[in-house]
């Protein structure tokens, strides 16, 4: 049975990505795109590649027009912007899954300190399913509102949860440190991110600010059922897509990286997406794919647990059409393989 | 006054480097290169870019001969290899800077077990200057022999002395997190660094396993005054070069990144090639120069130290020249800025 | 009905995009690869990308065993040692797409000049249907043997057919030229494509003496129904994959650009891979597709008419996989969409 | 003697490697440093790389004051308002290198045509030399303005003058096709040049259309001695900088591809930043350098003139600084070595 979809704020990269999976997809009929600010008036003509897949005019948003048109809508905007609309869209039965952070952090207080906004939908905060299917799945499958996490999140949660809830690894002292392809940024025209100011060139940003680390912190805290506040360092590197990240544990007594690796085998056997594997891991070997890889080596007196994902696809696109087929009763791969 | 020069291994990217500096200095005169595999017959050949600045038949290795014509000489030749023939080179009254990493370790054990061969010229371990002369400057100054410093390691050492000297950071629990540009594996065919397996990707390698690991340790248990086992880890980038590392240290009671950058500017007040800034580094700045810039974050419980330089410059060749020029007399600056 | 298929030569780039696209494919299946000099065993361990995809062991080429196995095989082979395998599946019974440019060019004697060998199937050579669906579907569905097209070829003759079979343009001082990413190399250890040497720097190569040349000129040949000489020049990028071509063609007396276009977009009208654009042409819009897109400008005396394909799927497995659907009765975007 | 500097417009890239090579200059000493629009006070504030070699604040743009205080500026303002300034400083007795295209055109009427302007300065137009060195050092030694060449220009004019200039090559239908790294967009927030969209991608554009294509035509036509239409296309690549052109000529009577590499040779015999080679060239050979590569091929009934250039090097900075060497009686190639 097909689903009728809105894709609002349509002309980002992660919005590319999710229509590129949705134009694969058997049942998604994507039939209302949004955009606040472009003026080219068609989907096809922001996103040239869409070209024949798509034939679609940009509109306004409007949240009635979308509640009495579609099923299902997949929100890109902005956080606090989103919020606002998702709260619309909720009210006109829309199911959504919302790829901003105004969903994901269950405590206002900590949401309205990072993200320097007030909270327009806070009562929700805490009830909505953070969107990692394979931590989540059950939540995911009964909500009208999913919350899609952020890249950076995504490639850590899934290396540091399982180790955390068999309580192999010390809830303290945690450091996460991610390497990130320039697609991250988002499309805009910050000079920071032109091609001459990225290419060739690698740095850290955001040290000790980045609104990634309370949410990393807070699914590793749910994982270790203790306080876990983790160390995050972004860096940028000079490629379009792939988030690679280091994560310096500290084992607890006497666990190996074979134990590390065991238990996480263990954990993701029957996950079609999330590969734990014996070589080192590289953004290559998953990027235009919604695999998140993950491998475990002993280095002094900490384990390393590395991971890989494409930051648009598994750490955004991907995990919200993963999302949605969970939502809506198809196989959770579909389109993904 | 010229220095008559051989370089020896002249066919790498550091060599090609080297040679590109010293083409720029009054005083360097070029007299002898080496080769023992390459088929062409000129050293404007196998390095196109030297076309106009050198015209010169590429010889194979005699230390005799380098002996009698030369009065320094430049050794890029592999670990072990490099060793053997320095040894000769000494005997014959040459200086050297060698870029291996053979004499860069004061222990032999450490050495045979992290390089797996037999030292050829072991009696020089633990007398021969650590080639940064921000560090070494006066030993460097009378020295015969300097050991050129590996590129991680200086990155790091340079990063991270100040604050152990100063005692700013606990000697325990240093991690030393870097990515290189892809050049830092030298000229080879290894298909891993073909450019279709290198580009838009990103990689952890030599987890644990690094030969830079017990190099770092050395300098920084040497500032410290006691034992400091750094955890080292390399991630290769999508770029010819420069190397960004980022360091996680404990801060002693109560210091601050203010402090940190205080002791860091004051240690380098006068040094030409080091720059202490006050926003995020880049390797993007520092590329095709001799400099190394670092800078002082917090986050969390940590200080997070990260610097950036040109691999095959300050990381290698322009450290050698620097070197060069304090063992010969010259201005340690010339062909350098 | 699942066809099963037998990929001959599956360790290069092509094999990982066509195995990529079979895995989506829901009637291929396949049973066999090959390789003959990979020492890793599983397929999934030459292409971790692949992991969770297949789990099939490489092996040695055997034509009878593929025989008895299969009913399909996409020959990935080097020129003359695919001819000389095709020979033997086509005894077998088995279809083929080949790879190669063994069965591109019609007259033995160009192709024992251009490519230095004897051919090991002359007798085949003319009459095997080159695999541009867009021009010769027909012969492409009833053909148990495909000629797969070149790279370059694939972008200048969709461009070009067009305008000669419409006698649009002058056959005679056509320019193509062409710029490719680096893993139209292949997946060697070349040095000239190590990523060192291929990054940030841009060149022509094969001036006056490409392959492709002549292949590029026997299609034009016969589209224009007269003979037509093509100046082909290639350039190498730095980028993994794409093939973006400017080809300048004399316009016969008064045709514009519109004139062009306008057949343009009819001839391909109906095509689904094939896209007739009013803007400026970028290969970004068409990687990881299997599209072709096209458009036409007026400089000078010229029109200048470009176009961009992903060398490794429009320019090979893609095509490959079109021409498979119609030879064994799919739809013919099955797979590619 | 030392010459007092002044750099009109000192944010862009261009002023960068401008600023860079000055550095080097053992007679130049930079005084004034002006932007219109830069909100940060220094020079190595906007410029991080410069920072110790540099320490000089922004100013605003004042003719009066740089005419009291200097003895050359380059101008590194945009059309039209160059030559506006450019007016000023001649009456102030300052000399002038110009980098924008001001003076380039001795027709005003082509000028305004291609540029879409009036021209501020339109009597000067014809009687300021062209900055290309080899071809124009007489006149560039005596100037007190000189027009500084641009980019695709400078590669294309030196590889195609020396071949018209001896009637090797036919005047009518020269074809040139260029390739740019994308800093010969400038420092800007255009989105096209935006990481993301210009990375792992190649495009045509201006085709037609682009304004360097009368600047060819116009030295062409001098070249020759007859009127000279260059057919121009320019296409972008993804990399930081060089510029390789691939000139298409039709050789007269019987000349070959060795003809004209001897005359290449004769022409540039004494030039020191022009290199005439028998390999094939690559812009890698020469970024980062003040060089021209050039070198010839046959290809069907043409002639393939292939250059390659550093498009902010001897594309602009090197250029100008070439330039200022010449008008201030210093050793040519200082700082350019």
């Amino acid at each position: 049975m097909t689903t009728r979809i809105a894709v609002i704020g349509a002309t980002g990269y992660t919005a590319l990505e999710l229509l590129k999976l949705l134009a694969r997809h058997p049942d998604a009929e994507v039939v209302i795109a949004t955009s606040r600010q472009e003026d080219k008036s068609y989907l096809q003509d922001v996103h040239p590649s869409l070209k024949n897949s798509f034939d679609l005019a940009l509109t306004q948003l409007d949240v009635e027009t979308i509640g009495s048109e579609v099923d299902f809508a997949f929100s890109c905007l902005p956080h606090a912007a989103s919020a606002s609309t998702v709260r619309g869209l909720m009210d006109q039965g829309v199911k959504v899954v919302d790829f901003s952070a105004d969903y994901r952090l269950n405590d206002v207080a900590v949401y309205e300190k990072w993200y320097g906004v007030e909270h327009p939908d806070s009562e929700r905060l805490g009830s909505v399913p953070y969107g990692l299917p394979e931590l989540y799945r059950d939540e995911i499958r009964e909500a009208k509102l999913v919350a899609n996490p952020g890249c950076y999140p995504s490639s850590a949660i899934l290396a540091l949860t399982p180790l955390l809830q068999r309580n192999l690894i010390s809830a303290s002292d945690l450091i996460v440190n991610s390497m990130s392809g320039v697609s991250g940024a988002g499309r805009n025209t910050n000079p920071a991110f032109q091609y001459c100011e990225s290419n060739e060139s690698v740095k850290a940003y955001g040290v000790g600010t980045h609104r990634h680390a309370p949410e990393i912190s807070q699914y590793c805290t749910a994982a270790a059922g203790e306080n876990c506040e983790v160390l995050f360092t972004p860096h940028l590197v000079p490629m379009d897509r792939g988030i690679f990240t280091t994560c310096y544990a500290l084992p607890n007594d006497g666990v190996s990286a074979n134990d590390a690796m065991s238990v996480l085998r263990e954990t993701y056997r029957d996950e079609r997406f999330v590969r734990v594997v014996n070589h080192l891991v590289e953004t290559k070997h998953v990027v235009n794919t919604n695999y998140c890889d993950i491998a475990v080596f002993e280095s002094g007196q900490r384990l390393v647990v590395v991971s890989a994902i494409d930051n648009l696809i598994k750490g955004a696109a991907g995990a919200a059409v993963q999302n949605f087929n969970l939502m809506c009763g198809y196989d959770e791969a579909t389109a993904l393989l």
